[in-house]
């Protein structure tokens, strides 16, 4: 332990910053989508990423590393989605083993009517307080900071730990 | 809905990097904490805030405001921490209606062991990845971002939705 190299002032004060504004942002998030159509974030995302499809379609697997989810948390997302008539599965035309995602006329319809109120929390608690430079900034900070954890294996950091487990 | 203000090209990349970069950290940090010490990442910061008190000790009002969390979710947490023993309550001395939240020794030794780990996630998969001036900029980014949300009142925004509720 004596080598962990602590935060220092100003690195804990950002780390601080940043936990504090992303729990409220998410909250602030979640909050708006319920209101608006009962939707989570993880749901909302599913149907904006289908709506940027030709056809508003996507294999499931290729759509769960677009949203960086497992696969079985897309499984169960789509579930829900389905039950409610925003989604469909259907197979995959070029390759027998896979599922297509689609998006339905409700499912757009539903995306249509809750996408202003989405951008409208985006923009009031986040953007909008920004510089055009501190934006860029942010897509740095935040793309570095994604490909380092996409780049790394899955599962708790385990060269710090000490020897014995501590139970 | 024409009003809307969408988002352009680089606000959007900033945006989505921003929310893949979070849910990836957030993982990360959860995951460290739960094989070093099962502990949430909330339960984490509640240890950690008591620990920078004289006497590892705080009102439980004052906890909930500096952790930004709601009473009824502190004292939810509270108690998993209480029954693990890890903090206690007591009467506040000098407010009768006052309860202290107050870490205990098995507390300050689980919040040691725990914490380098968390350090080297939160270096591993961000503040390492960012220069000085990036780190600097995240912070002013999110003292803004919350700042904005603290003096919001809570709920969904409500200006832009259309006169009828989409049910």
């Amino acid at each position: 332990m004596s080598d962990t190299k602590w935060l220092n002032e100003s690195e804990m004060a950002a780390w601080m910053a940043y936990v504090a504004a992303t729990h409220l942002l998410e909250r602030r998030v979640e909050d708006q989508l319920k209101a608006d159509s009962g939707l989570t974030h993880a749901q909302y995302e599913i149907l904006a990423k289908l709506s940027q499809q030709p056809g508003g379609q996507l294999r499931m697997t290729e759509l769960a590393n677009r949203l960086i989810v497992s696969k079985s948390g897309l499984t169960y997302q789509i579930g829900q989605l389905e039950r409610r008539g925003l989604v469909t599965r259907a197979a995959c035309p070029s390759d027998e083993r896979g599922v297509l995602a689609v998006l339905t006329e409700e499912g757009m319809r539903c995306l249509e009517r809750t996408a202003p109120g989405h951008v409208a929390v985006v923009r009031a608690f986040l953007i909008d307080r920004l510089t055009p430079e501190e934006v860029e900034t942010m897509r740095q900070i935040m793309t570095k900071a994604a490909a380092a954890m996409k780049a790394a294996p899955a599962g708790p950091l385990r060269a710090h730990r000490p020897g014995k487990s501590p139970g």
